[in-house]
């Protein structure tokens, strides 16, 4: 078997993986029905990934970079960051739910998350510094604030409207009180601005 | 058996219950486990509750009660409320994880969820109409943000110190940031103060 062979089975998993945690959570994700949709067997799987929990976790992960990445923590304007956390979430309510699981029956953040997390906050502080950002707010607090207001509606999309014009109408009003709402906490500066007149 | 004995019965199991979900959420649930930690058996389970699904609604539906008598929504001093919702659900965890399960594991919002928000939301809009809060803000924006940025903390309480005094101190500066960000969005306003200035 060619390594493209080998790499599209492991594509398949990994695909098959993030919809089977996604749906039930780690303790209800299924090796067999993974295996079926990935049309290749629980061997094949373990050959991949030692255990479920192993999987799980590399799953996880994946998708938390594929968030930072599309969404990019960008300390100078924290507003408009919120608007594409939430955009994300509601466009991808799977990453959010995988994440929801790890949260709910893992007994720890995973190492990844807490990299990304330590990654995130050493750009807040640093634009703390650079007088872009108000120093008082702990970095942790501003991090976990906007998290949880831009992750607000992925959480409860079934609030929604049904109806595809309304439910967009209705989320991208909900979007723009979120930006509202950390502009209030977290303020747009261009440096030039500020410089000077924060230690 | 006396009527007493029965209600004993029914305190043990929804005491168990409560604990069984909030470990293991519904599909993880198991009612031979339950029962024995209510020291009583499946059958006397499904005599008072019909299914597992009933009874994890009838558990819901209580903590959520539960919260909402304990925290008390007061338009007039919203920072504060974000602050007792943050005390309360530090200080029962479980209470937290059994609504999450139900976000995760239920297709919709539980009628009783969805009857106490909107008791929330029109408590309010009164409030807005009484010109003590802010009506450029829809009710129910006001309503999510105040609840992610007040349960932020229940939902990872594995990033505080285990040490008892590092962790309260650490909660302590959490919940201050929690109610300067919910000053900063919906402050404290006085009715006399700013009747007739609000429309």
């Amino acid at each position: 078997m060619s390594g493209a062979a080998n790499d599209s089975v492991r594509d398949r998993i990994i695909e098959a993986a993030t919809a089977e945690f996604a749906r039930f959570g780690i303790a209800g994700a299924r090796i067999d029905r993974l295996a079926k949709a990935a049309r290749t067997s629980k061997e094949r799987i373990y050959a991949y990934f030692r255990s479920k929990e192993e999987l799980y976790e590399f799953i996880a992960t994946r998708e938390l970079d594929a968030v930072s990445a599309a969404t990019e923590l960008d300390a100078s304007d924290l507003p408009e960051y919120a608007g594409r956390v939430h955009d994300y979430f509601v466009a991808h309510p799977d990453s959010r739910r995988l994440v929801r699981w790890g949260e709910l029956e893992l007994a720890e953040t995973s190492p990844s998350a807490k990299a990304i997390a330590a990654r995130k906050i050493a750009t807040l502080k640093q634009a703390q510094k650079d007088g872009i950002l108000d120093p008082s707010w702990h970095p942790l607090d501003i991090l976990v604030m906007i998290n949880e207001l831009a992750t607000a509606w992925a959480d409860q999309i079934d609030v929604a409207p049904a109806d595809e014009q309304a439910r967009a109408a209705f989320l991208a009003d909900r979007r723009q009180a979120i930006v509202l709402a950390v502009e209030r906490l977290f303020p747009r500066r261009h440096p030039d601005e500020t410089r000077g007149t924060v230690r």
